[in-house]
């Protein structure tokens, strides 16, 4: 039985600023990552992202990242392993405390952007993630780039991990994502999109740019919440999976 | 028996800055209160600063403050109740996630600058602290000015709370401290400071400008930890405390 | 002959956030106060909204405002006058460095949100403002409300002044505004705003909430940026004032 | 006759925090490079370290950094050279503005830390730097690193340069800095500082960790403000160069 979760980035607005189409792409998810006021957020966003994750009965996740919010944390900036365990130590925490303060539970850690490339490649920050995530609370899930180092990282360390795949990137025949400036990065075709989706769930591998079969295993795949056909996308996906047999759960109940 | 807890704001460095004696003033104190990264502090010299705490059996308290670096947290800002009480979740989470990765517990929350101050006077922000810190943790202890709005707002949520009063500020006949603009507002002789103390903690009362005795209950102090004369004074009033059969303790064995 | 400036706050997204339509409302006004990078707007958009402004001849003022992007520059913070001469300074500098590189010229400038609020009522804040303004280029206008210690300040220190006043804010008998707490502040009907805005320009008086004629003159108007309908009252303001014969042009035209 | 600029970064103090003994070593220098509030500095730090510049008969130059006070400019972030362009101009014209303020003239830019570094060695990054400054103000003198791309870039737009050097770091035998990481990076003996100063001024070469002699020109050496040596070794420096028939004078009077 082939089960995958749906996830996406949440209230990633900031004071008047507005990002996102957080209350209509809820809808079609089962974990929501939730920026914690470093590359975006502030205390208001969280505590109304975190209730309306609660009302849709969608997973809680921190989704912490560099703080940076002139570049939305996409920048990537020269940070020690040190850094990095304190960054996100912190930005579990507070988004924590919304969660208990609204009677849930944070099920998740997915770190964002620059962060989570630079984790997915790089030994030592990866484990300087995995360790916080551990030191906060070690029941928590990471999720990572399947195949990479964060993946490899949480399970030394013990942590249940997520491996996630992306449904609009290609990979290479290594297995790695197909870096983003090269022409065939993107994959455009909302249709094509699901099809690698599809076939990663249900035949664990995916076609690379070279033809080949890579062998990849998913938990989680990330959908995006902006954009005008975002929500198409969302729906579409859920609804090709459903026919599919694919149960679309969260996390905690596949990994 | 009477009893009284020291406190002292501390971690309140900032990336290269450096301010405070934090290393020599934890040997005089029973509480720090931990910048949160809003007013003060980063997530780097939070930690190290709960290191600190715990090695010296220090109890540890958040120190939540106004997201305002550059005013070091000290001038007002015109914010809703609604404001208040996310900021304060958010630190809260924030130094509560570091104090758990450390193995030790938070015990307390003294609001910071300008953001004590309202809560002191005014009755709804009183309230939104009170109402945060017993959503993340109702067996948190608030630390209040004595006689003020914030000790009457956490009282009635059912928070333990600490009366603090200060060594170096003059009193009103009405028990309130003496703005800070008027002439006599500081007591800047330490003896007079240590007496002060000692008629509050002993005789329950202290001497306003006027010369009346107001009454007025102690459960902490507060003491700076900046200044060349700063571990002289915390030295001497550890020392007549002492030997006035005073215990110096932690706040939570006395409220 | 009557004559009449329309500005515009401009240039106030943030990284990847996106605030207010200045591409279409650019063509409605004569004057571009932009955000210079404390309460909204980041050195990429400055340079932006400077070429804006100046492909379509609209005179370019600096919109200093606090330090406060999560704010949004709207709340109130308790700062000195050295503080607020000092963002003044700052501010108008960064902007003008971005009109310089790009060929044009500097021409007025318009405090921001809780800036110019305070500096409408407060004396020494206004004299700040004034005085940093004449430091940086005594040849700046500055935009103030109408019959404020603004303008007051503004005339007393030599720099020319830009009468400001409102289409969608009702005025008391005194002259000011009404607060935006009462229920009758705002002027939600587009036809009696632009009467509103008429009867100012061409007979010199508003008709107070007490139905009375208060003495008000104008130099310019404010409109907005944002929301589906600033865009339609923008071109029917510009259509209806053409139409009654008043000129409308950049401040500088006119004072 | 040999001619040499003393250089030094001022104004790296952020609200309550300091950093730098700035009335002291503005004694011993001839150009101050002032920190425009990215990396360090605020506008009221900004304003008081030009009237100090003034006071002293230093040259003033504007610093500009990242904007990463956390990091404080010393995180290499990865940026475009559009965002460098504009941060540059940014933060020219901010602390311009003081300097018009004070009635005084801003003569150089000399970039900070990591943009500092990041220019040395790519082409596109110090070619927008050179631009910012040329587009706000072609008279400014860029200070970079000697025989660096900075200097190369600077000059094939139209600026004078001033090539800097170091007292205090070795050189490999291309005329490179050697990187920090190496054991020999770091010349911490004065007397060997101040022969390496002497060797470039006098001689034009300066001998590489290989014991060849590399040739290196001088305009300008970068002296420290922080640490309790700084002082003794800025005046010892002043002294040795004035015994041997070297005129110490600002940039301008030898590019």
């Amino acid at each position: 039985m082939c089960k995958l979760d749906i996830n996406c980035d949440m209230g990633e607005s900031f004071g008047r600023y507005r990002i996102g189409n957080d209350e209509e792409v809820i809808k079609y998810i089962t974990s929501a990552n939730i920026a914690c006021g470093f590359h975006a957020g502030d205390p208001n966003i969280m505590r109304k992202t975190v209730q309306l994750a609660l009302k849709h009965g969608v997973a809680i996740g921190a989704h912490p990242g560099f703080d940076d919010l002139r570049g939305f944390g996409r920048r990537e900036i020269n940070v020690s392993a040190a850094d990095v365990y304190n960054l996100v130590i912190y930005q579990i925490g507070a988004i924590q405390a919304f969660v208990t303060a609204e009677g849930g539970t944070l099920e998740h850690v997915k770190p964002h952007g620059a962060l989570y490339n630079i984790a997915a490649r790089r030994k030592d920050i990866a484990e300087a993630i995995a360790e916080a995530v551990y030191a906060v609370n070690p029941e928590l899930i990471l999720f990572g780039l399947a195949n990479s180092e964060s993946i490899a990282a949480a399970k030394r360390i013990g942590l249940r991990v997520a491996r996630e795949v992306f449904a609009d990137r290609t990979y290479e025949k290594d297995g790695t994502l197909t870096p983003r400036e090269r022409p065939n990065a993107l994959i455009t075709d909302p249709e094509k999109a699901i099809a690698q989706v599809l076939s990663i769930v249900k035949r664990r591998y995916v076609v690379s740019t070279c033809g080949s079969q890579v062998p990849l295993t998913a938990d989680t795949v990330c959908i995006h919440g902006d954009g005008s056909d975002a929500l198409t996308f969302a729906e579409k996906l859920q609804d090709v999976l459903r026919r599919e047999g694919v149960t679309v759960t969260r996390a905690r109940d596949i990994v």
